[in-house]
This record gives C-alpha cells, structure tokens and sequence, in this order.
C-alpha cells in the first residue's frame, strides 16, 4: 500500500480538498490494525464533519468499510437479496414483521440489525424478548438460515465491516456522528457487505427522528442513493413521519406483541382508532418496495396485493416463528410479561393532541428499563409503553394516556413526568401530518400526496 | 470540579458555541491527568480550529493551561520581569543579544525559550552549539540564575506549562497547530508563567514566517495583546519583515558567532552592505520596547542610546558570558566550526536578487544537519549557511550566494539543488520592504514608516 503521513491526511481534509481513493484506503486499513491511532482518526472525523466528502470520496469510503471484512455471497452467486434499514425511530418494529414476510414471498432477505441508539430502539433488543433467541448467529450459520428460510436477523459480528465497528464507537465519544458522508458510508458498508442487490431505505424524519425536517430527511436518502447507484445496488427510499410513536407500543416484549397481533391480523380500537393500524401501513408500503426491488411482483397494486395477502393467510406469522425457531427459540415461546404497570391519566382542559414527542417518549421509555443509557446497561425486555392517544384525537380531563410497564416500579414515577412533557393539547386539532411523505429512487422523488 | 461528559463539551464546540470556564477546565485539566483520553482531546482541537474561541475563552483556556504548572515569582514578588517572543523565523537569534542587553540595563529577563520547529530555528539549540551549555536548568537554578545576572535562558520543564507540552504534541500530530486561539493560549501560558509584567512580541510575517501577510501578523498581534491585557501583562508587538533570512548566517554555531560578533561592535561588509545590520537593527528595536516596557529607560530616544551604549561599552557582550558560564559553559569555551564548507554560486544573467526564499533556506539548513526533520534527529551544531547576497542587491554570473557549512558532505549536494531554488533574480530590483512595518499595543498600530 502507498504510505502517508497521517498528519497530512488530516489536514488535507481540514484544508477542504478531496481525498484521493487510495488516502481513505490508507487512513481506514491502518486504523483498522490500529497502526493509526484513535487520536488522529478522531482528528480526521472531526474534520469530516465540517468539511464533508464529494459523492466519490462517500462511495470510496463505504466499499473500503464493507472490504474491511467479509461480504455475504448472494450477489456474487446471482441470487437477488434484498433489505429494508430504517434510519431509526420510536415504536418502529416493521423489521420484525417485513423480514419473514418478503421471506414468505420468496424473498430473500439478509437483515443485519442494531441495538438501541439514543432514544431509538434496536430491533435486536426486541428479538432478544423472544426466550432463547440468538442474534449473534454466526456468519455461516446466518447465511445457511437465509438460505433455507429466506430470511433472519442477526447483529452484526466482528467479522462484517470491522472497520464500521471501530469508527462508530470512536464517532460515538467524539461528537462526530452527526455527518452526513461518515453517516452514509456506515449504513451503507453493512448493508452493501449483506451482498444485496436491491434496498429499501425508511428514512425518517420529525422530532422522534435524526433528520428533523423533510428536505433533510431527502437529501441523506439522496446520498444514500448515490452510494447505492456506484456499487450497482438499487435503493429506493420512503420517506416517513417520525413526529409521534409508531403503533401501539414503545418496548421490547410489547412491540414483539404488537407484531404477533398484527401478524395474526388483529386490530386494537380505543378512542375509535386501530393503533395497529399506522405499524400496519408503513410495513405494507416498505414490503411493496422490497417486493418491487426483488421483483417478486410486477407492479405496485400487486405487490400491495401479495403482501396484505402473505399478512392475512398467516404466512408471515408462520415464517417469523419458523425463523425464530432456526435462531434457537425455545418451543412454544411466551413473551415477558411486566409485573408492574401503572396508567398515566391527563390532567389538563380538554382540546385536542397536537404533539407527543417521540424523542422524549423514547427516553422515558428508557428510564423504564427498555433501553440503555450506558451500553453496559441491561436491558428489562417487560419494560415499556401503550399508547392511548394519537396526534389530532381529542382529549378530555381523566382520559388514559399512557401505560407505563416496568420491572422496576421506582421507575414509573420518574417516566410519568417526563411523559407528561411530551404531551400537548391545544383548542384545536394540528393539520393532518401523513405517514408516508414521498419516495425518492435515482430516478428523482415521488410525493405520496 | 464540575463534571461534564466530554463528548458534550466537543459537541457544544462543534456545535460553534463558546464554552463555560468551568467547561474549558475540565477538557485541559482531565487531559492532563489523562482522564480524557487522546482521541477527545484531538476532535475537541480540530473543533476549535473550524469554529474558533472567543476572547474571552481564549483568555481562560490560558490561564487554565498556565495554572496547570508552576509560575515564577517574580511578578508575585513585585518585580518587574520582562521577556520577548518571536513567532518564529530563518537566521532570528536575536533572543541570544537581548537577554544579556536588557539584563545589563538592570531587566529581568526570565526567557524560556524552544526548540526549531519546522523550517525555523530554535534559540536552545543554537545555545547548545556552546560546550557545556546547559538549556534545561532546574526551575530553582533557573529562577536563581535570573535573579542573579537579570537573566537566563532555558528550556520549558515539565513543571511550567505541562497542559501546553501535552497539547502541542497531540495538534502537531493530528493538523491542529494553525489556529489562531490555540497558538495564542500556547504562546502566552508559557510566557504568563514566567511571571512577567511585560512582553515584547516579534510577530513575523512573509514567506518565511507562520502569517503570510503583515495583515495576518497584525490580527495575530492583537489576539495575544488582548490576552496580555486581561491578564494585566503589557505586550507590545513588532511587526517584521521575514520575506528573507534575518543577518548573515543560518544554523547554530554560526548564529552564536554573529551574535558575539555584534555584542563586540563588529561590522561584516560583502558587496557594500554590512550584513550583521538587520539583525543588529532588530535587536535594538526590540530592545527599546523591552526596556520602555520594563520601565527601564523615560522614552524611546533614551531607550535606543541606552541599547546601542550597552552594546558598543561590552557590557551586554560580558553579561553574555556571564550567563553562559552560569549555565555550565567550560571556561574558554570556543564555537565548534564545521569540517567541510562548500560556496554555492549563482549561474544565471546578471540582475538583481527579487526573492530569497526564507523557508526553503531553512530546509536547506536542516538538510545540512543544523535542524531537526524527525524529533529524534540529532543536530549538528557546526552546520550552516552563510548568505552573501540579500534581496534587492545586484548580482553577476559566477557571483557568490551561500556557503555551506556540514559535517556530512553528502548532504551539500542536495542543499545546493534546494537553495538553488530559493534564489530568484530579476531584471529590476524589488520595491524595497522595510524590516520593521509596524508597532501594535493595547491602544492600536504604529507604522514603522
């Protein structure tokens, strides 16, 4: 390999200019063996930050990332793979449901899935819920459980984009996470290493979400897009609301539940809406897009088709359990059930809800024991929220807003006033924000209104 | 202290928003002790480099640095001390006349001086190149040898400033030394814990200096006044030309011997101009300004006949010897003189000389063995370059320009190809650039002509 000196890569990028292909080689395969220490990897990634990447620099970096370790074999073997990654939200559990349902289609779907980041929670800890579940399969054991069922999920292991694992823990304690470029590059290295040919990206957007605004949320699906386009992978991006939670519940055991029901085809009305009904809509709409993006069906309304069709006969639910039972469930699994609940009741004059911000609901949810705050915190998998109320429903005094579920009972107090903040009724009900706002392919973007 | 996370301090400064002082104290003082690691301290500098300090931070982040050491007494005391600091050029050694000068007019001068840095020379090494010299005296010895003879010169210890020798060392591997707040609270910590009342800034500019422009130079000038004044130190800065290499020689050795030469009275004519006048005229200047500033002389006129009488009566040339000897030269001592010596001379038409490049000079020299090119490099202390030409002055085929000076033959060569060229002639001589351009202090700027 050609030699730098460190120094000078770093203020190269600090001085604006691109790196050539061969410097990112230089700067991640010697951080990767350590030969480029922390302190100067941390130095560049700040510089990054402010000065970000051209779209090659972007692409050169994701396939040095994903060449850092080994890249599953569906492409190269001609097989179509394909995966669904949202950028992370609050009661988002469609992985758990799309996975065996593209896999009931004859999809194929190698999904390599995250803990619980921020305030967001991790469809790994959710699996983890299920008694024996095992999410760190290893690399030959996950792609023989693909290829035999058409789908599983599994955390990434050491031997799939070292060179994410490492730069995401240093980006994790030095501010530098929040980059577009290192962003793209880190999602799109795992996926890309899942040997897929097609991705459908959830890219959201709002208070519950990384990107705040729409614009935002499209031009990192944008960028996402681009990266895909250089390594002959389809991407097609939905864009989708993250102002308030997703479904009914906000957890572990409890959104493993609501997907079961959903997958059962059942619905739950309180205050004369299902709140299955938004986690129902957005897993339709993102299988519409796998099921495209694999051709599996010839157009939308087919697609739409084939997939509430897979949901109704029961086919999806038979192929979760079967996946669950290839990743080591016990027989006849029961979900934990928390000992302690507690309801919250609104206080206020009656109106209309115009907020329930999902960024602080995700962290009371937390602070009741489903999630981390520290990554050696333990997870309570009973832990977490029901939601009573939707943004636009009316509200009166003494109406249930929340259910706090918890282990812990100490907990509950502490939620409950945080809750409370996330709460906001006003005199007349906000303007009707829709789930999905557009698609974007690099074909351009497609509004759903 | 106050606790903080300090990806949140890194964050708040990426973010562009100025830090508490309590803020500021935990990054330097956890840094030192090493309970922030490296790689947080390396992302917070690259930070601060794209997003800047305020005044006020840039104040605090000094005196922080300069608290996490000792400070010398002498301002405690109610003495006056006095000192000069030079942003750094090629053939600068005044610091070596005006110690003893301002000592001999009854200063104290507690300089702590540096090592070459880049293609600059370094006022300690130049001081080695005297047998027995000792640059690292005990603080004690130090503070002792002050009060004694009005002066010593000596090297940082790890007692004085221990924050700005861990901080340098991390911005100089990781492209974070060229910020203008970092560069001021590192100059002025380890100046202010000298304990002076006053300081005299030589703040260069040109193509041999750090600031480019004399515009730069000023700015720079200003930042570190302003944190003189808030700290109650007067700081007077020269601003000067470094376009070309300051009096006759380049190195070490060679450079103590000019200055000997000066302390003597001595003249060195070469095509009509005598080329000990610069350096003697920049030491003057910066002379009046430490004695105006240490209240040593009523005004300039009587500061500059007191400059020039100390000089010519010996007087500066015996404290010299003085402060030597109490620094553990052997009596007697004698300059080491190099064993092989080579003339460089010009091969083009005839013309006058329009540049000569004081950065690639000083390469030159430290090819030739005079300065360092890796930390551990080994100086040696007999090599050199000789000028025999200076900017503005005609010149002739065949004529002399350099002669070099090495204990290592093999390096003439290549310092011959380099200075070739570092020298560039034109048909016209160049509008002339005064040495001196311009005075600044708290009140504002004083130009030279």
């Amino acid at each position: 390999m050609k030699q730098f000196f460190p120094a000078e890569l770093i203020k190269k990028k600090r001085q604006g200019l691109p790196h050539e292909r061969a410097e990112l080689e230089f700067m991640v395969q010697h951080f990767v063996v350590g030969t480029i220490p922390d302190y100067q990897m941390s130095a560049w990634l700040m510089a990054v930050f402010f000065r970000g990447m051209t779209p090659e620099e972007t692409a050169w970096l994701t396939e040095i990332m994903m060449n850092s370790g080994r890249v599953l074999p569906f492409r190269d073997q001609g097989r179509w793979a394909v995966d669904k990654h949202s950028t992370g939200g609050v009661g988002d559990k469609t992985s758990l449901i799309l996975t065996p349902l593209v896999a009931a289609c004859g999809g194929l779907v190698p999904m390599m899935a995250g803990r619980g980041l921020g305030h967001t929670g991790g469809t790994l800890d959710k699996l983890e819920a299920i008694p024996g579940m095992n999410v760190h399969l290893e690399i030959d054991r996950f792609v023989q459980t693909v290829e035999t069922l058409g789908g599983a999920i599994s955390g990434q292991t050491k031997e799939v984009c070292p060179a994410d694992m490492k730069l995401y823990a240093l980006r994790d304690v030095t501010a530098t996470v929040e980059s577009i470029p290192l962003i793209c590059a880190s999602i799109m290295s795992k996926k890309l290493a899942e040997g897929l040919s097609s991705l459908v990206l959830d890219v959201k957007f709002g208070s519950g979400a990384f990107m705040k605004t729409a614009s935002d949320a499209h031009k990192l699906a944008e960028a996402l897009i681009q990266i895909g386009e250089h390594h002959g992978v389809r991407v097609t991006a939905v864009l989708t609301n993250m102002d308030q939670p997703l479904g009914r519940f906000i957890g572990n055991s409890v959104e493993v539940f609501e997907c079961l029901e959903i997958m059962k085809g059942q619905s739950f009305f309180e205050n004369d809406i299902d709140f299955y009904s938004d986690t129902r809509e957005l897993t339709i709409e993102l299988a519409i897009e796998m099921l495209l993006a694999a051709q599996l069906a010839p157009h939308r309304e087919a697609a739409r088709a084939k997939a509430a069709e897979t949901l109704k006969s029961g086919a999806a639910l038979n192929k979760f359990l079967a996946i669950c039972a290839a990743q080591g469930a016990v027989p006849d699994w029961k979900l934990p059930v928390s000992p302690s609940e507690h309801i919250v009741r609104y206080d206020g004059p009656a109106g209309y809800v115009t907020l329930l911000d999902s960024e602080g609901i995700g962290y009371a949810a937390i602070q009741l024991g489903a999630g981390r705050l520290q990554s050696t915190d333990k997870i309570d998998h009973s832990a977490g929220i029901e939601l009573f109320v939707k943004v636009g429903l009316p509200i009166e005094p003494g109406q249930k807003v929340f259910r706090l579920f918890s282990q812990n009972p100490q907990t509950l107090a502490l939620a409950e006033r945080r809750l409370k903040t996330c709460l906001q009724v006003g005199p007349q009900p906000p303007a009707p924000a829709p789930l999905i706002y557009g698609y974007v392919t690099a074909k351009g973007v497609e509004y759903a209104n």
